[in-house]
C-alpha cells in the first residue's frame, strides 16, 4: 500500500461503535455518547423536496460547483444570518465538508507544505492534508485558549515550510469557539506571511449563548468551509459548500469536475428547502434541545469529577478530562461500554495532546438517555 | 494555487456545454451529442425506494463502506449476471465512481509512481493520478487494438517507476471493449511485476452485441469499479462502487471515513431496487434503444465521411477520425455549435493522440435528435 496508509489512522471511535451495535444486537442496552451526529431526522420540509425533485425526475448531474439557485440561496442565507453580502460565484455546493476540504486543500497544498491546527481537533484534517503529502502540524491547545489557535501559537510555530492555518469554531471535540478578536489578529498574522487560512464552521447555528458571526466578516481571503449536516441535520445526504476568494473559483471549478462531477442532485434540490421559514422554526427549536443536554451534561459531568475546562460555547461535544479516573482514556472507554454500556469517543481520535487523559462525550441524544448515561457513568465510577 | 493545478486541465465540453446552454437561453435549438449521461431518468421503482426511505426518516450516514444489504446486493448481481461469487466484504459502496477512483489510487499510489493508461482515455484517469502526485503515462492506442492497452504495449512501457495499469472497458471515449483473452494476458503480466491493474466497468451493462463478462473472472487480485451511473440511469445520485482484493479492503474503509465519511444514504436505500426484475425490465428497454441509437449514428457519420475504427460494441459513444474536415478538432466543435447548433465533444479532452483529428459523439439523445443532427451536420459539410 502507499505510504500515506501508515500515517493515516483509522478512527479508534468506529470500534467502540461496532462493539457497541454487537451489545445491541446481543440484547443489552447502550447509550450512545460517542456519535458525531445529530440524533434528529431530517426536518419535513427538507424530505418533501428532495421527494418532490424525485417526483420531477430530476435526476441528471448538476454543474460541478452547485444548483445556481442553491449557491444563491447560500447567499442570502449569509446575508439574512450575518448580514455579509456574499457573492453566489464565491460559493462551491460540495458533497459534504470532506469535499470542500479536499478541494480546499488540493488547489493549496504543495507536497511539503506544513499546515497548522489545533490538537486536539478534527481527525480528517491532519489526514487530508496527509494526504495531499502536505504536513499537519498539530499545536497542543488546552482551556487556557479555550482550546483554540491564537496569533501567539501560530506565530511561534509559523516556519519556512508552513503555508496554511486551519481553524474551527465551533471546534470539534471541544465545542469551543474562536473568538472575533483573536479571528482578526490571526487572519491578519497569516495575511502578512501570504499564507491561507481555512476556517471550519460546520457547527455554526449550534452555538448556544453568543451572538457570533462567520469568519468571513473577517476578510474575503479567507476559505470558510460549512455544510448540511449538522445544524441542518442532513448527514445522510452529503451536502456541504465553501466559500473561497474570486481568484480560487475557477481552479476549485477543475478540481471539482475531476475530483466528484457534483454534489448528489437530490440532496441539493431538498437543501433548497433548508432556509425556508419552516425549517427555520424546527431547527431552533432543536438547537434549543441540544442546548439544554449541555446544560444538563456540563454540570453533571463535572459533578461526576470529570473536569471540563469554561463553557463550551457550540457543537454538541464535551471534551472532559479523566485524569482523575485513567491515564488510558481508550481503555477507560472500551470498559464502560464493556461493564455499563455507555459508549464514548477516546481523546485519542483528537491528536496526541493529552489525548490519554480526554474524553469527547457527544449530546447527540436525549436528556433520559443522557440522565441514564450519567448514572451509568456514577456506577462504573463507584 | 498548489503546482498540480497547472498540470490538471478543465474540461474543454464545459466550455461547448455552456455556449450551447447560452445559445438556447437565446432561444436557438441546440442538439446535444457531448453530454456523457442518458438522457433518461432514473427507472421509477428506484425512485420510490428512494422516496420511501425519506418517508422512513432514514437520513443518517451509513457505515464508511456502505449499507450492508447494498453490498450484498451488488454481490448478488455479480452472481446473477456474471456468475461471479465475490464476498461483500470485498465491496466498498463509494460516491459515485469518482469516489472509488480517489480511494483506489489514494491507497494505491506513491508519488513518483508510474500509472500506465490508454490515450485517448477518460480524462480524470490522468488528473487522479496527479492529484496523488503519480504521473500518469498516456499510451496511444487507435483501431488497431480496439483502442485499448493489450500485454505488447504495457511491456513496452513499463518501467522501474511504474506500479499501475488503469483499463476501460467499454472505454470513454471510445466505446471499445478488452477481449477476455487479451485482460488474461494482461493480469498474469501486471502480476508478473507485482503492479496493480484497475479496471473501470462504469458502463456494464451497455454492451450491445456481445457476451461479456467481468474482470473479476479473470482475477482476484483486480480492482474493479463501477457505477449506478450509467446502466442504471442514475448519474446525480452520485452512487458507485469498488470491488477490491481483500488485503486492501481495511485500508480503503480507513481512507473512505476520512475523504467521504460514506456514500449519500438516499441514494444507497434507492439503489437497493436497482436490482430488480421491475426495474431491469425497464433498464433493458434502455439498452436496447441505446443500441438502436448506435445503429443508426455509426453507419450516419461514416455515411458523412468520419472515420470510425470497427463497432464500438459499448458505452453510449463514438470516437471519430474527422482528419477528412479539419486538423482542429477542437475549433470545428466550436464552429458546428455556432453555426448548426450540434454540440460535440472535441478529442483533446481524451489525451494528447491526434486529439486535434478526433470528435467524441454521444448518443445520450433520441434517435430523433439524432436524425435532426446528422442532418446538420450535413449541412455544415457541405
Amino acid at each position: 500500500m502507499a505510504r500515506r496508509m501508515k500515517d493515516i489512522q483509522p478512527f479508534h471511535v468506529m470500534a467502540i461503535l461496532a462493539r457497541a451495535r454487537e451489545l445491541e444486537a446481543s440484547g443489552r442496552s447502550v447509550i450512545h455518547m460517542e456519535i458525531g451526529e445529530p440524533d434528529f431526522v431530517t426536518p419535513a420540509p427538507i424530505l418533501k423536496a428532495g421527494q418532490q425533485a424525485m417526483t420531477q425526475g430530476l435526476t441528471h448531474y448538476t454543474p460541478a460547483t452547485g444548483l445556481p439557485e442553491l449557491r444563491e440561496a447560500i447567499a442570502g442565507f449569509y446575508q439574512d444570518k450575518y448580514g455579509q453580502s456574499i457573492s453566489s460565484k464565491r460559493i462551491i455546493v460540495t458533497p459534504g465538508a470532506s469535499g470542500a476540504l479536499l478541494l480546499t486543500l488540493g488547489v493549496l497544498i504543495n507536497p511539503g507544505d506544513q499546515v497548522l491546527m489545533a490538537d486536539p481537533g478534527y481527525p480528517c484534517n491532519r489526514n487530508f492534508v496527509r494526504f495531499m503529502e502536505g504536513s499537519a502540524v498539530g499545536i497542543p491547545v488546552d482551556g487556557a485558549t479555550q482550546y483554540q489557535l491564537n496569533k501567539e501559537l501560530i506565530e511561534e510555530n509559523w516556519t519556512d515550510s508552513t503555508v496554511a492555518v486551519m481553524l474551527a469554531s465551533p471546534s470539534n471535540p471541544t465545542g469551543t469557539l474562536v473568538s472575533g478578536e483573536s479571528l482578526k489578529e490571526i487572519a491578519a498574522f497569516v495575511k502578512s506571511k501570504n499564507g491561507y487560512l481555512i476556517v471550519d464552521e460546520i457547527y455554526h447555528g449550534l452555538i448556544y449563548d453568543e451572538e457570533y458571526n462567520t469568519a468571513l466578516a473577517v476578510s474575503d481571503d479567507v476559505f470558510v468551509i460549512n455544510s448540511f449536516s449538522k445544524y441542518f441535520s442532513m448527514t445522510g445526504w452529503r451536502l456541504g459548500w465553501l466559500v473561497a476568494p474570486d481568484a480560487y473559483i475557477n481552479g476549485l471549478d477543475k478540481l471539482a469536475q475531476n475530483l466528484f462531477l457534483a454534489a448528489p442532485t437530490t440532496a441539493q434540490h431538498a437543501a433548497l428547502a433548508a432556509f425556508n421559514e419552516d425549517t427555520k422554526a424546527i431547527l431552533d427549536k432543536r438547537r434549543d434541545e441540544f442546548k439544554q443536554r449541555r446544560d444538563f451534561l456540563l454540570p453533571a459531568l463535572r459533578e461526576l469529577g470529570f473536569k471540563i475546562s469554561g463553557t463550551p460555547q457550540g457543537a454538541f461535544y464535551l471534551y472532559a478530562d479523566c485524569s482523575a479516573f485513567t491515564q488510558d482514556s481508550y481503555q477507560f472507554a472500551i470498559q464502560l461500554l464493556e461493564d455499563e454500556g455507555v459508549a464514548i469517543t477516546p481523546g485519542i481520535d483528537f491528536g496526541q495532546n493529552k489525548a490519554n487523559t480526554h474524553l469527547r462525550f457527544a449530546y447527540t441524544t436525549s436528556l433520559e438517555n443522557l440522565r441514564e448515561g450519567v448514572k451509568r457513568i456514577r456506577a462504573y465510577l463507584a
